[in-house]
C-alpha cells in the first residue's frame, strides 16, 4: 500500500493560458469543459469580488492535523493554489494568518480548503483569497502523515497536482492541465457568443427569438392561455 | 391532468400599495398579516442592504431546466419580480448574467429562487438583485416544459401569480394580491407604533415598563434573586 | 426543580482584562485556553470586520418566544454580551431593531444568540454587533417565562453568567471568569511568539525550518518523491 | 385577512379508488400524474414496510403547538390521513400515543407530520402509522389557533383537503381529488406495462434491448472502447 | 486552568428510581421536569424497542480520539451509561465492538455518544445498546488526553457525572441525581392520568371533551364553517 | 475533452479474495488498508444485517438520469457490485424494482448510489442490497450520455472500475484492485489480533492493562482525584 510522499516535481500549465481560463470565470469555464470539474457547493470564498487561477498544489491530510500544510508550502511557486482535502470530514481551523504570511511568501494564489479556515479578518486585509467549507478556529495538531501533490479527490471532484483551478463568488472549478488549451478555446469562443447576445438582450430581444425556442416550445406542447 | 400553461395576464396589486409594502420591510409586513408568508430561512441574498417588492411572476420548471425562465422573462412587466421553483430540489445554476440582462430590459425588479444562482458577482455589479438557495454554476438544460404564471409553491409556502413578494436583508415574505391593502394598513400602523417605542427606548424606557410587562412575569411566577 | 429566575447580581471580570481578550482575537484566546471554548461554527456574525469582548448575561427562553430578551436587558451593564440559547431549537427571528435599541441604550456590547434574528440591516447600521445560527423574521411570542443569568448551554457550551465572550469574523469563544487573568497572559504571550514568526515568514523562511519539523517528519517516514 | 376556521364538510374521493391508488405505491402513482406531487425527501417513515392510503385532513398550527391536532381529530373519519404542518419550522413532538389512540377510535388510517412526532415505539406497537420529518420528544402546548381542512403547503407540495394521500417506505405523494380517477387508470396501465417487463428482465432480456436504447445511444455518441 | 482530570469516586441515584425512570420513558420523564432535558434529535438509536436507564459516566475527549473510552470503561459500574462527547464535532467510529465487549464485561448499560459508532450490526447482535449522532468506521488515534466524570455538554445539554440518562426509540433525556425522586414522582403521576385519558380515548371521547377546549378555542375565536 | 464511453474490459480481483475481504467487514478493512477508503457517512443501507463484496462497475451519470443505468447492466457479471455517482447532486430515484430485476439476473450482487433510489420495499423483498445518500421516488429521464467503467468520485472518494467494494452496516469502502490481496492479509492478522483481545476483555481484562496504557496516560499527565 501506497506510503506517504511529497512529489516534488509537477508538470504545470503555460501561464498565459492559466491567466486566460481565470478571466473566462468559473461558470463559462465549468461549459467550456462539457459542464465538468465544479467542486461541491458548499465550497464558499471568505471575500466578495475575487476570481483566481492557478496550478494546484494537492494536499491530504489527516482531519483535525495541518502539518502537510507546511510541508506543502515548500512545493510552491508563483502563482500556485494550494488545495487541501482531509482524509475524514473535518471542521477544524487548517489556515490561519501565518500559514498565509507564508505562502504569500511564496508567491501563493489562495487556498481551495474543504475543511475549515481561521482568521479570515485577517486573510481579507492580507488580500490571501480561500474558498473553504467551514470557517471555525478549532486549533489543529501535527502528528500524523499526510501527501503532497498525489491525485486526491476535494469536495467530490478528483484533483491532480498541476491541475488549473479557478475560483470566484460562485464557487470553483477544476481543469485538467492536458485540457487546458481545449477548454480554453472553447471558453473564449464562448465569451464572444455570450457577448453578442448580451447585446441583443439588453436591446430588449428575447431568448425565446435569439435561440429559436417557439418553435420547439409548441411542439412539446406548451399552452398560451 | 393539467398540462403545462403560460398565463398571459395575471391581475397585479396597485404599484403604490406595493411600494409602499416595500418601505416597510420583511419583518413588519409578516408581522402585519398575522406572522404568516415567510419563504423557508434558507433563501438567501446575494447582495447586502438591498429591499425589493413587485408582483410575482410564478415559474415551475424540472430539476435542471431552466427553459422556462426564457418564456416567463416575455410575460414580466416593469417592476415584476420573476419567482422560480424546481419541481424537485436542484442546486442547478438556473440563472446567470445574459437572463439578467433580458430581465433588466423588461424592467424586472428581481429574482427568488429556490435553486442555485450564478455568475454573483456580475448580478451585484448589474444591480440585479436575487435570493436564492444555492450558489452553484451547474449548466442547466432546456429539455422540459413547465408552467409560467401557476399557482405554487416556493420555499414550502404557496406563490399565486401576481402576489407581491418583498425581500431584504432578512429574507422573503409574500402577501396575497386581495389582501395587499389591509396588510398594508396593518403595517403602516405598527411601523408608527413601533417608531413611538424606539423613542421611549432610546431614552432608556426598557420594554418590561413600555410593555407592562412586571405584573404578568410576577404572576407567572419569575423570580428575582 | 429549580423554577425560572432572574440573577440579578453576577460578578464579572476586570474590563481591562476583557478588553485586552478581545484584541487577542478568538483562534489565539481558543488556543490559549488549551484549544477549548469555541461555540459550534454554526454562529456567524451578521457583519463583517468586528470584534467584540465582554461579560455573557445569559437568558434562557423557550422556543419562538423572546419574553426573557425584555427581563434580561434590565440586568445589562455597559459593555455586557447577551447570549440567548433557546430549550429547543428554534430559527424565530427573536431579535430585531427595537430590541437593539434598548440594549444599546443600556451600552450592550452585542448579542449572540442560538436562534434567529431579523433586521440584520437595521442592525449592522446601528453598529449593534450579532452573531446568529439563523436570519429569519418569524415573529415570537411573550407567553413562557425562562430565566437569566443562569449557567446554560449555547451552541454546545455551557456558559456560566460573567464568562467572557470574544466574538469576531472567526466565531465565538467563551472564557471562564476566574480563567480569565491566566488565559490572557498566555494569549498574549502566544500572539508575541507569533509575531516574531510572522516577521521570519514575511522574510521567506518556511514553517519547516522555523518549527524544525524536518527530522520528525523524516522519521515518521515521510518521502521526498 | 383570513382567520382561524375549521372546514368541517370537505369532499373526499372514491374510497375504491382510494384503495386502489394505495395498492400502486407512491413511486408509480408519482409517475403516473406526470412526475408531480411528491412530498419531500425528509419525509420518513417511523415504521417498515407499511403503504397507507386516504383523504387528506389538513391541519396547520404554529410551531411548537398541537392544540390544532385535537380540533382536527374530531373532522376525522375512517380511512381519513392526517396531515400536519407547522406555519415555521419545528422539531417539537406534536403527535404522540395518546393522541395516536384517539385517532385510532376515529379509524384514521396514519399521520403525515412537517414535525416532530414522540412515543414512536408505541405508535408502531399500536400499527398508527407515521411519516415525519423529526423524531423528538420536546412537549408542546395549545395557545395559539390554527386551522383544519385549509389548503396549505406540507414538506413543499400543495396539499387540500380531501387530496389523497399515498405513503409507503419510499415517502409520500399526493393527488388531487379530481384527478384521482384518471391517475389511477394511468397507475394501473403502468403496473400492467411494468409486469411484462419485469418478465422480460427475469428472463435476462436487457433494459438496452427492450426500450430500443441502443440507436439512439450510439447516435448520441456513446462509444464503446 | 484545568488540566485532565478522572474523577474516580461520583454520585450515583438509587437504582430503584433510575430503573422506574426508564420504565415511563423519554417523553414522559422529559414532561415530568418540565420540558427539560432532551438531548439534541440528532442523537439516533442504531436498534429498535430499546430503553435504558443507568447512572451516566461523562467522557470528553479531543475530536477522532477514543482514549478516554479505555479510561473510561475502568470507572463504570454495573449498570452505568457511558456519554461521550468529543471537544469538536467529528463522526469517527470511536466505539466498536471490542470497547462493548469490555464495557459488557463491566455490567455498562449502554453508550450515547455524540460522535459516530462503528460495527453496529455486532453491536445489536451482543444486545448493546448505542444512541449516536454518526455512524461511522473512521478509525481512531490515542493521544490527546481528555476527562472523565466531569461536567460536560453533549448535544447541547449540560451533563454531570452520576446524572440518570433514560434512551428509547425517541431520544435520550437527562434528569439531575438531585431531583430523580421528584421527576419521578410527577412521571408516574403523568402516567397514571395519562392511562386514565387513554381509556376515555379508546371508547371514542375526543381529547376536545376530555380537557374540556371548546370553550377557550371559540374564546380566541376558532370559527366553524 | 473526453467524450463519453462504455469501458467493455476491465480487469476483476480474485474472487476468493472479494469474498474473504467481505468476510473481514468494513470497520476492519478500512483499518488494514491505513484507514483509508470510507465513503462519506451519508451512504446508508436501506436495509440491515447484510454486508457485501464485489467489483465495482462504475457509472456516471447526468443528475435526474438515469439511462446509464442500463447501460451499465450489460457490462456486469456475477458478483459484481454497481456504482452509481451524478456528475452533479440529485436526490432523485435513479433506481427501482424494475432494474434491479435486470441486475439480480446478471447476478449483481448490491448497488452503492450517491443519489436516490426507490421502491425500497420491494428491493429488500427481492434481497437486492443497496447503500443509497436518499430514498426518493422521483423519476428520472434518459437523455443526456454518461460513461461506465471510467474512474470517477463517489461519496468523496475515487473508485476504479474493478476496485473491490465492501460495505455493511456501517457504509462503504473501496479497496484498490492491486492492493486486494495485501489489504487481505493485514485485515486477517487484524481479525486475529481482536479475537485474543476480545476473549481477555469478556474476561474482564480492561484495555488499559491489554494494551499498556497506564504509563503513556500518566507520562501525559492525566490524573486520576
Amino acid at each position: 500500500m501506497q506510503g506517504n510522499v511529497v512529489v516534488q516535481k509537477i508538470e504545470r500549465a503555460d501561464p498565459v493560458i492559466i491567466k486566460a481560463l481565470g478571466e473566462c470565470g468559473v461558470a463559462t469555464v465549468h461549459e467550456a469543459q462539457g459542464r465538468r470539474g465544479l467542486l461541491a457547493d458548499y465550497m464558499r470564498p471568505i471575500q466578495q469580488d475575487v476570481t483566481i487561477a492557478g496550478s494546484a498544489i494537492t494536499i491530504s491530510g489527516a482531519a483535525g492535523d495541518n502539518w502537510m500544510m507546511h510541508v506543502a508550502i515548500e512545493q510552491c511557486q508563483e502563482g500556485d493554489i494550494m488545495v487541501f482535502a482531509p482524509t475524514s470530514p473535518s471542521n477544524f481551523g487548517f489556515f490561519g494568518d501565518l500559514l498565509a504570511t507564508s505562502a504569500l511568501s511564496r508567491g501563493v494564489a489562495g487556498l481551495i480548503i474543504e475543511g475549515g479556515v481561521r482568521d479570515t479578518r485577517d486573510l481579507r486585509q492580507m488580500n490571501f483569497p480561500v474558498w473553504a467549507k467551514h470557517v471555525f478556529s478549532q486549533g489543529t495538531i501535527k502528528e500524523t502523515l499526510g501527501s503532497v501533490n498525489i491525485t486526491m479527490t476535494c469536495a467530490n471532484e478528483i484533483i491532480h497536482p498541476g491541475d488549473i483551478i479557478i475560483a470566484d463568488d460562485d464557487g470553483v472549478v477544476v481543469v485538467r492541465r492536458e485540457e487546458a488549451e481545449a477548454v480554453l478555446a472553447e471558453a473564449q469562443a464562448r465569451v464572444a457568443r455570450e457577448e453578442e447576445k448580451r447585446i441583443r438582450m439588453e436591446n430588449g430581444e428575447l431568448g425565446l427569438d435569439i435561440y429559436n425556442m417557439r418553435g420547439r416550445l409548441k411542439e412539446k406542447g406548451l399552452k398560451y392561455v
